[in-house]
Order: structure tokens, then C-alpha cells, then sequence
């Protein structure tokens, strides 16, 4: 009998999660990887501190590289390599040398597909200009970072006001940059509710971000020698030496959708909790896959770092003939812009409302650490209560230092079916240097018992 | 019909918080508490940290002073009154009050009693000597603070290696003295398991602390003029013109006792979930009373502001007859030394062997943020299952900033009845100056799978 082949499209975090799982379950089975980028295993999350030079090198950003999967795992990870079809009936793929511009076809026995996903470039007059980036995979980070460091540019521009739009704003900001953020809504960050929001706006505004809201990107402007030089707006006209878009993601799921693989209205690749998709022995995992949410009961297309690990893991178990069902997500985030942690998990008082259920909500003010704590400062905790039961559906938190890892333990009580009083009754840790005697999220809780 | 009269027996966490709670839902009834220090509603916790200098004055470590709850909650509050009897068939209590030296009876509808904790100072030679301290009531704090500011020692002496000992010794480290730390167990902080305390021990001898291990304070030495001078232990004779005591607290439950009210074998006074004590119309709550451990299924002592404060809520809401029932504790702490942070929840390895629980162990070395974060430092965890449900039963951690709080998660899986699974799973957050993508308590619930 000849020994199980694996082939993995993607090799970053699911991808290379799932592959490391299934070596360690199945010592003999062959495992290829084919990852078009010239990278494997990096931190995309990493990106923003390595571009405002908090990182020593791009090779630090790299948890593991071709060379480890090969040496330390036995797994032959094939950078430059893109896998242009998938063929399951035949169970084969199509892969392109990118090196060598040839072509071949490989075959399997299960195959998964972690192909993540790609950034929203808007088709818009000059968007290619230099000096326009997106930032996805870490050859963008380094090309931005380079790009820097040789133009210096003054003034820079972010387009969007998400995570990577905040984050992006805090290393120009530090990096001395003349710093505009545009959002087309009319808050950022808007997973968060407007009045948590407005927190952020505060500090960015202070910190002498020029913000721009309910403003819609129309095009860009370059110069003679391709140079960005400005970008349109609905409104108005904004010199731009960098433009960050920051406009969110899409799934790479074209090569799943040509082969046949069911999608879900996202355009993620539908998979069940095993990362099953609808073709027989295809997984799919990470970026481009679907993440079943768990408060509001239906899948959803969520890119995240330790989301896309979750996904890896469970499907490199399920590939490995081990049952492990992923129980979903419930949507927890957490940025920081300057010295505010912001953080949120399970519903927004928005998506409440858009789900229709009967909610309470309490939001507080207190203090991170005892309030007579030298380093002490301001926190901010959103909590929402589902009415009826009182059972705890959601969290925001923005505040100082230890802030923002306070969302955790909301996500606990949420994946616990805690309520506002299971929250407020818990043994909590503290210490004044650390916390308030209750903690602020027992505060926010025991105004919703 | 008359109003109902509520009286509390001491004015701080407990007591106060009782009161507080009767007052918001009953606006007319009376409530008087008596309190024999000076002081209410003040952070013991906060002591250390004043010593140290810290906090800039003895008044920020008051929440709410006597003048506050009298002027606001129509609370009186009588500072200088000592309870000295209570007789419960007769519905009242013996006060005295100590500034005049009188005694009078009052009666009560409703009687809490919040006498709090006090030191445990050992019957030996010499231990009422000058510069000997005992932390306790916020009194005893500025005692110390003014010994130490008028006769600057230099050398200090602290006995036991618990929560205080451990915050002492960081107060007297900065502030320049020369410390050293003397337990009589074989390792210090003895709620965590030795293999996590001896980083703590790590540092301590690395900053030039004094650790002196099963060792065991026989006598103290004073000069003439009363000021202490050495301490004895059964191995030697050390030096000390300071000498902290941080060798525990009982309960001060004697004035239950006489009255005839039931004690648990801990000397604490029994409640049940609702603070009742064994007599009529009498709450207990703080720390003179028990609280149920929730995983050891019985009645324990702890001391901690956090449940005093629990305590008192439920206390005050059932004497306002609004039924709540507190569900117990699970033994949380955390504390800091330097720039390591130290947290436990749930059972110790220690606790679950007494207990003769079948339990599994992993402990796991991480990074508190992402490795490549400038600021990133060291975290280690050590999580217990049970181990055929595979649920939490407890968790420790020590680790650099951001580190100690993250036990509030697991703690939260203990009361969700989670599984190492389930948090392994769990939807935590992640961005790179604040986490690793598998939070380190995952990675350590991953191995426990």
C-alpha cells in the first residue's frame, strides 16, 4: 500500500499549521505544500510595527521557514509555486513554477486548500501608481517598508479605518508622517459602536490625524514618473506622497469556485465543522474558508491570524483521520492605536439590533489599575446582556495599558453561556497594581444583573 | 410601623458595601455601623504600595470616607466604636465607644456582621518591639510608613513569603533597603506549586534578596529603648531594624462565637450562599467570614478584598430581602514583584493530589506578546485538568507585563465547567504588542487536548 500524499495549497498560517499537525499524527504520509509567495509561516498581523521599525528584520516576522518544514518536519514546502487549477475528481492539481514559468500536474490523496485571502483594491484611475500599497502578504511589507525608507514621503494617506487602518496610522504617526485616515462610514473601526468609536477619533484627532469621515475614495493621482502625488475624494482633493489601502479583504476562493466547491454567500469556501468542503477529500482552511458564528448562527467570512491557526489545526486532525469539530467564532478582535488597547468579542449593539434580538446593554467608566496606582488610567467597558436570560452576548473595551485582554474573559462567559451575574460573582484577580478590586468588566456586569 | 434598623459591625469592604447596597434598595430604613479604627472603606491591598511611596497620600487609599457615606448614602457611620458584645435573642449589641471610653446597647432589626481579619502575630520573646509591623488596618500602614520615614532602617526582615511578604519585599527593595525574606515552608507563595514559585525566588535572589527557606522565626531582640533589633530563627540570628510579619490572618470571629453562632472549622463564621449565619437575623460577610470553594466543595477562610466586597453585596441584598446567593470561590490571587506578574486560580497541583482528584498537568513556556515585539518578555503557565472530563480545575501563571491577568480567562472556564478543548478553541484576542496567536493559556490547554 503506498503511503497517504497530502497536497496543501497556501502555506502560511493554515496551511502550515495543518501540515505540522499531520506530520505529527502520521509520521510517514507525504505532505507537499505549494505557496506562490517567496514565504511560509509569516505574521501578517506583524506587519504594521515591522514597517515603523519596532522589528528587527522581515526574517523575525517568519515563525518557520521552508528550510525548518523541510529539515525539522520532513514537509516540502515549494515557494514560487501557484496552483492555477484544482481538479477533484481526478484528485490532481495544476501547479505553475513562478521561477521557472512550468507547468505540472500532482496529484493526491486529500488536498487542502488554505489559499487566505487578497486585499480590496478598488478600480480606480492610478490606483497602481508607486507608492499605493496593500498590505497582505509580507513581500507588500517589505516593499512598503523599502519604499519608505527610500522616498521619505511626508504625507501620507490611509484609506479605511479598520484594524489595519488604525494600526497602519499609529507606525506613520510614530514614524513622523503627516497622517490622513479616510473611512467611507461615518465611525472607524465599525465593528465597534459609535460611542466606543469615538474614543479613538479623540486620541487620533489630538495626536494630529487629520480624520475624514463619510468619505468615499473616487481616484488617485500620479506624476510623470508614476509617483502617487494625490488621491479624490467625493468631497475633495488630498496631496499623497503613501497611500495605505486598508479596505479589507476578500477570500481567495476563485480556484475552489472553478473547481466546482460550493461557496457561501461571503464567497468564502463553505466547510462544516470538520473543514470539510463539498467536494470528497478537500479541506479547506483559513482566510478562505468560513467560520460558523456562533452567536448568530450562520457562517461568516472572518481573516484572522488566530482564526486561520484554529482552522489548521482542525483540519490537519480531520486529514489525519482524527475527529475534531471547530465550535466557531464569535467574532473577538483587539488593536491598539498609541497607548489605547481597544477590543471586542460576540455582538455589537449594532449587529444586535440587524439580528433582532432583545438586548440590554451598560457601558462604564473606570480605572484600569486602582486609581491611586501611579500608572493608572482610563477604561472604558461596553458589555451586552441578552434580556431575557441576561446572558452575557457581547464586549467592547477601550482603555490604558491591560486594557485590552480584558475581552477575553468576556469571551469565556460568552462561550460559557455566563450571565451578567455569573460574570459579577467571578473570582476575578486582583491586585492594585494590576486592577480594581472589582474589575471593570464586573462593573459593567453588575449594572446588568 | 417603625423603620427597619440595620446594624453593620465594621466599616470597611464587607461592612460598607452591605450598607451601601441596603441603602439604594431601602431609602428609609436606618443603618448605623460601628467601626473601631479610625478609617472606612479603605484598600488594605493598596498598603504596600503606599509604604513604598507610591500613593501620595493615606487619603487616596480611602474609597468613601465616614463624611461621604453620611453626607450621600445617609449611612452613620461611627469610627472609634468597638462592638464588644452581640446577643442576638435580644436583638442588640454592646458598643464602646473608645475615644470616651462609654459603653451603650443598641438594638437591631438586622445585624451584619464585617469584623474583618486580623495578622496573626506569633506569642514570642520580644515581638511587640519598635519597628516590628504587622499590616492590617490602614492605621498599621501609616504606622509603618511614618516608623520608616523617621528612622530610615536599613536593613529589614520580612517572615512568611505569601501575597504581602512578596509585596513587601518589592516596597522595601525600591525603596533601598536591604531585605531579607524568611518562610518556614520549603518555598515561598505556597498557593502556587513549587515549580512556578521558584522563578519568583529566581528574581528574588537575583535583585540580592535574602531568601531564607524552612526556617522558622523562635524570638525577636530590642536595644533599650525598645527598638527591635535582630530576629531569631531556629538556624541563626539575623540583623533587622524593620521586621514585617506577613504570616497570615484569622478571622476575627470571636464576637459570633461568644454570642453562640456557629464558626466553621476554619474559625470562620459559617454562612450559607446567602451570608446567614446560624443565629436569626444575623449576616456575616468578609473576611471574618467562610466562603464555599466551589471545586474543594467545602467552606474555606480567604481573606481577600475582592470577595469581602462580593460578600457584601449579597449580604446587602438579602438583608434588603432581595434574595441572591453567591456562588463561592474558586480561589483567585495575583500579585506582582518587580516586573514579574504571578496569578493561580482553581486547584494547585498540591490541592489536587490532597484531594485525591485524578487531574493532568501542562506547563508551558511563552512569550506574553509576539517574540518579535520590541517589549516582548517571558510567560510561563501551568494548567490542570481533571482528567476524564478533561475540564479546568486550575491554572497558574508568572510572566512578564500583560501576563497575570490572563488568569481571569481561565478562571472563567473553571466556573463555565470548560474543557482544555474548549479553550484551546476559544475565540481570544490577538494582535502582536499584546498577544501571541495562540494565547500562551492556549498553548498550554493545547497540550492538555
Amino acid at each position: 500500500m503506498s503511503k497517504t500524499k497530502v497536497i496543501v495549497i497556501g502555506g502560511d498560517a493554515a496551511g502550515m499549521s495543518a501540515a505540522s499537525k499531520i506530520r505529527r499524527s502520521h509520521e510517514d504520509w507525504r505532505i507537499v505544500v505549494y505557496e506562490k509567495s517567496p514565504h511560509t509561516s509569516y505574521s501578517a498581523c506583524g506587519m504594521p510595527y515591522y514597517i515603523a521599525g519596532k522589528v528587527s528584520s522581515e526574517e523575525d516576522l517568519v515563525a518557520r521557514s521552508p528550510e525548518t518544514f523541510r529539515d525539522k518536519y520532513n514537509i516540502k514546502a515549494h515557494t514560487f509555486h501557484e496552483v492555477i487549477q484544482v481538479d477533484p475528481p481526478q484528485q490532481k492539481v495544476l501547479v505553475k513554477n513562478l521561477q521557472t514559468e512550468e507547468s505540472f500536474w500532482d496529484s493526491y490523496d486529500k488536498l487542502l486548500i488554505a489559499t487566505g485571502a487578497s486585499p480590496k483594491k478598488p478600480a480606480l484611475p492610478a490606483v497602481d501608481s508607486d507608492g499605493v500599497f496593500c498590505l497582505s502578504t509580507l513581500q507588500s511589507g517589505i516593499n512598503t517598508f523599502e519604499y519608505i525608507k527610500k522616498h521619505k514621503p511626508k504625507k501620507a494617506v490611509i484609506v479605511g479605518g479598520g484594524y489595519l487602518g488604525v494600526e497602519m496610522a499609529e507606525a506613520l504617526l510614530e514614524m513622523g508622517l503627516n497622517v490622513t485616515l479616510i473611512d467611507r462610514n461615518h465611525y472607524i473601526m465599525k465593528t465597534l459602536d459609535q460611542d466606543m468609536s469615538e474614543d479613538i477619533c479623540g486620541l487620533m484627532k489630538k495626536k494630529g490625524i487629520t480624520l475624514l469621515l463619510s468619505e468615499n475614495l473616487t481616484a488617485f493621482e500620479a506624476n510623470e514618473s508614476g509617483k502617487v502625488t494625490c488621491i479624490l475624494t467625493d468631497k475633495r482633493k488630498i496631496e499623497a506622497e503613501l497611500v495605505i489601502l486598508g479596505m479589507g479583504v476578500t477570500p481567495n476562493s476563485e480556484l475552489a469556485k472553478l473547481a466546482g466547491i460550493k461557496l457561501c454567500d461571503t464567497a468564502a469556501i463553505q466547510v462544516n465543522d470538520r473543514m470539510e468542503t463539498s467536494a470528497s477529500n478537500v479541506w479547506a482552511a483559513g482566510d478562505c474558508a468560513s467560520s460558523y458564528h456562533i452567536l448568530k448562527k450562520k457562517h461568516q467570512f472572518i481573516a484572522l491570524g488566530t482564526i486561520a491557526n484554529k482552522h489548521g489545526l482542525i483540519a490537519g486532525s480531520n486529514i489525519s483521520e482524527e475527529t475534531l469539530s471547530f465550535p466557531g467564532v464569535i467574532g473577538t478582535a483587539i488593536t491598539k492605536f498609541l497607548e489605547l488597547e481597544i477590543s471586542r468579542t460576540g455582538l455589537s449593539e449594532t449587529e444586535a439590533k440587524a439580528l433582532e434580538i432583545d438586548y440590554e446593554t451598560a457601558t462604564i467608566k473606570s480605572s484600569n489599575f486602582a486609581g491611586y496606582y501611579p500608572e493608572s488610567g482610563e477604561i472604558k467597558v461596553k458589555l451586552l446582556v441578552e434580556k431575557g436570560s441576561r446572558r452575557i452576548i457581547g464586549g467592547q473595551i477601550i482603555g490604558q495599558r491591560g486594557s485590552g485582554k480584558r475581552i477575553d474573559c468576556i469571551a469565556a462567559c460568552i462561550m460559557g453561556k455566563q450571565t451578567a451575574f455569573d460574570l459579577a460573582m467571578m473570582d476575578l484577580a486582583y491586585v492594585p497594581p494590576l486592577s480594581t478590586v472589582w474589575d471593570p468588566i464586573q462593573i459593567a456586569a453588575r449594572r446588568l444583573m
